[in-house]
């Protein structure tokens, strides 16, 4: 299946990275957790995707790795995942919770029975906050001695630095979206909904080679750009009003995203000065980003810049998440954040400001360098009034 | 927000039946969860339906529902919801775990506190195979008395049989997918990538009116095409192959698929016997239902016709599942179903067969009538080889 330009062998590698933690951790195992709309963890380590089900990947500190699916997925997995151990079990079916009455599945004492010499004492689980209740409760009942540790300190930090191909893939994605905000900025009208705007999006995104969004796509007019998460809805698009896009392809499981906000037709002044504002404040931004910088201080920098500016008082949210196979990954950067900034780590620099009737974001990746940053985007760096 | 044709008050009679099964139950409140991917059971009480974070309703017995959002959703639900009761909690954060310094949330306690009279001792779950772990330690380790139970079983039942107006959003939704479907029979090429032709799909379905995919859309060229679940590839479309289309719209929160194997030149004669029958099986479905039937009585009919007519070792998988807000719904039709068909339920015709190296299906919707169906769509229930 042609699915990735990520080559076998990186699979095979971030697994046996992932068993060195394992094993510094002081754990005997870990089980990795994903669902459809939450793939990162599961597809980092085998390239296979659910759909309709979730899987998970148990990864033993030594020893082979194996792919757990549900009853249904069996062909798919095997022509999708980079691991030929595949086990069906009843946890990762579909949420409508079929019975399938006389289908084989495994549990998890048969997992442990079948991929471990010694058995499992701590188990780490990745994706915890997407971890279900099934799956916790069988772990617990089939392996009642077992301690279950929350790991996803452990596993994250192998997703924080990409690779060349991961990069790659990246810069695709970038270029995709790129185009697609390029066919909007052709075909958008007033009288269109909002969803029809969408629809440009979706269709160049797949004529230009992505294999998915990376994100659920933005296209908001008017109030409900003051929305910092929001889902696009049929009204209907008008002249003189902040439209928000925030269009983003998926490559190879890649997620990017290029966000501005546009108009058709003139915008009143005090929109325009926030408008600006964001923008000057999103190139800001890029300044402070190098090899070596505290993520925490470009916070402060960031925020103290904003205040010296008058505009704190505007400002939701920012100024930067990483970016990797989800559109938004760890790590955040927040005030409270301890770490620092390394080579081709990947950022979003995602810049938002509101007043009370409206709201703008500004969104590019960039990947950081020694001494400063690659953009990953970089042709939406300018006022649009159509 | 136009997000919806459903009614206000159709939502809020939803919640009023769904109190009374709760009181009926001997259950003192209902926790109801939905993720991205996994939002039907929120929507259908609240029309939110969350992006990048997770939501739940807090349905108590007696009083006012409540809808628990994650952090960075307050103005997107504020202005989408039915409910005007709306909580912050940190439960429903998005899945990389921002930490958001300084922003104040409320716990499962406070909720109990503010929206009920005399506490909770017996809390259903609703959900429960997509509520992830952080939600069941929280509620364990805040409420430590409280019972948890599994309710799945009270709150499916009111969502498997249609309104007028759900109907209507179906009708329109099967309607859109029939249309992307023409779409692609007009422009697909040997040449294409499997997503190339999905992105044929992803257009129409914005062009005419729908909200987003009804399901993860299937386009899948030859050996692929025995895969029960799967997804589209950078694989290219050949002619003399089976090409199997799967393409679902979305309506007002309501999922349809239509289903049918097509091929560019002819095919070998082994491939199209079997397409045939496929055929042949779909329409002989439609022939058993009807409202009083009893589901598992569908299941052994057809498998035995299947017997007799010599294809059983080609079935993987059928006859039929309800298909509403989620494309794969609860009431599954497997032989251990105890339950009779009833009017206005609605059900998708999921025809499957395989052979080693190829597979086909044949999807078309449907709803219960006193003495038969109502076709949701039927435009494609013919061979096409182009």
């Amino acid at each position: 299946m042609k699915t990735t330009t990520i080559l076998k062998q990186e699979f095979l590698d971030r697994i046996e990275a992932f068993q060195t933690s394992i094993k510094a951790e002081g754990l005997d195992a870990c089980l990795v957790h994903a669902n459809e709309a939450d793939m990162a963890n599961v597809r980092y380590l085998t390239e296979y995707w659910p759909t309709f089900e979730s899987a998970a990947v148990f990864v033993p500190a030594d020893g082979e790795a194996v792919l757990l699916i549900g009853p249904e997925s069996e062909n798919y997995a095997a022509q999708r995942s980079v691991l030929t151990n595949i086990e069906k079990m009843i946890e990762y079916r579909e949420s409508a919770e079929p019975e399938y009455p006389g289908i084989n599945v495994s549990t998890y004492e048969d997992i442990v029975d079948k991929y471990t010499q010694n058995g499992v004492k701590k188990l780490g689980i990745v994706g915890w906050a997407v971890t279900p209740i099934p799956v916790y409760l069988s772990l617990k009942k089939q392996l009642p001695e077992v301690e279950l540790i929350k790991a996803d300190d452990i596993f994250m930090p192998l997703r924080y630095i990409k690779s060349n191909d991961e990069l790659e893939s990246m810069r695709k994605a970038y270029s995709i979206s790129e185009k697609a905000i390029e066919a909007i900025l052709n075909d958008i009208k007033p009288g269109m909904t909002e969803l029809e705007v969408i629809g440009i999006a979706q269709r160049e995104i797949y004529y230009n080679g992505g294999e998915y969004e990376g994100h659920s796509l933005y296209c908001f007019c008017g109030s409900a750009t003051n929305n910092a998460i929001s889902r696009p809805t049929h009204n209907k698009i008008v002249k003189n009003e902040v439209i928000q896009l925030n269009i983003g392809a998926r490559v190879s499981g890649y997620s990017s995203s290029v966000g501005l906000p546009i108009s058709i037709g003139p915008l009143p002044e005090r929109k325009k000065r926030l408008i600006e504002f964001g923008l000057e404040a999103h190139l800001k931004t890029m300044d402070l980003l190098y090899a070596g910088k505290p993520a925490a201080d470009v916070v402060k920098e960031y925020e103290s810049w904003v205040k010296s500016k008058g505009f704190y008082k505007h400002m939701l949210y920012g100024p930067c998440h990483a970016i990797g196979m989800m559109e938004v990954e760890r790590p955040w950067m927040e005030s409270v954040s301890d770490y620092k900034l390394q080579t081709n780590m990947t950022f979003q620099i995602d810049t938002f400001f509101y007043d009370n009737d409206f709201g703008l974001r500004w969104e590019n990746g960039v990947a950081v360098t020694d001494d400063g940053i690659e953009k990953l985007s970089s042709k939406f760096t300018k006022i649009v009034e159509l």
